[in-house]
């Protein structure tokens, strides 16, 4: 893993230390209020809404490793492997805006593909089921 | 876009720049014989296996933006936009290894299930037009 100490990725390891950690209440103290985060489903405006979107993955997540870790003093890009209960070997990538020790932007990138797929097989089975 | 040259981010940097600018016999003489390329459907072992899978895509390329570059003397990492043509805001990120001024590995991480479902449309369109 690569890492250099900077004021954004300070922070932005710190978030993610602490939902990869299961401690998502932890990992919100680096989420402003009024963040925006720009996700593969669309945006997201306001710390709710990112909690939302957000903790339910982090509640998945079986196994993280962060990959690599760059930044400067206003932005910071992680990117990270993580199994979860549905997808085995789904890999994110974060570009992260600090401002007053918080994370106001986020960029994220991963692959719903796999996780659609998921889902869909777990309705299938669902469906057959009965249940 | 955060910029800071270092080895590595160099080479990134000049592949990135010949394959957005639609120049991808250039690009590819930054990739290693012997690269290997996790995306998101799987390793990718070789410059040929790496060419039938990017190639294609930079073929499709309506227009991108670098969002991120960081990196150091043996890594970086680069977050971009782009638009294709059957998908628009497909935004991509790479952690590429550099070795030799070539990139010898490249982890690649964007969202297929746009993707997908332009191809299902297309495939669906095709059908109902008989052709």
């Amino acid at each position: 893993m690569n890492e250099q100490s900077t004021a954004a990725m300070d922070v932005a390891l710190a978030y993610h230390r602490a939902w990869t950690s299961h401690d998502f209440d932890r990992a919100m103290t680096y989420i402003a209020e009024d963040i925006v985060c720009q996700a593969p489903a669309g945006r997201l405006a306001g710390a709710d809404a990112f909690r939302g979107f957000m903790g339910p993955f982090a509640q998945m997540l079986t196994r993280s490793n962060l990959v690599a870790a760059f930044g400067d003093d206003e932005k910071a890009v992680l990117m990270y492997d993580t199994d979860t209960v549905p997808v085995q070997d789904a890999p994110g990538a974060e570009c992260l805006t600090v401002a007053g020790g918080k994370i106001t932007h986020m960029r994220i990138i991963f692959d719903r593909l796999p996780f659609e797929a998921a889902r869909r097989a777990a309705s299938t089975g669902e469906a057959a089921g009965g249940e």
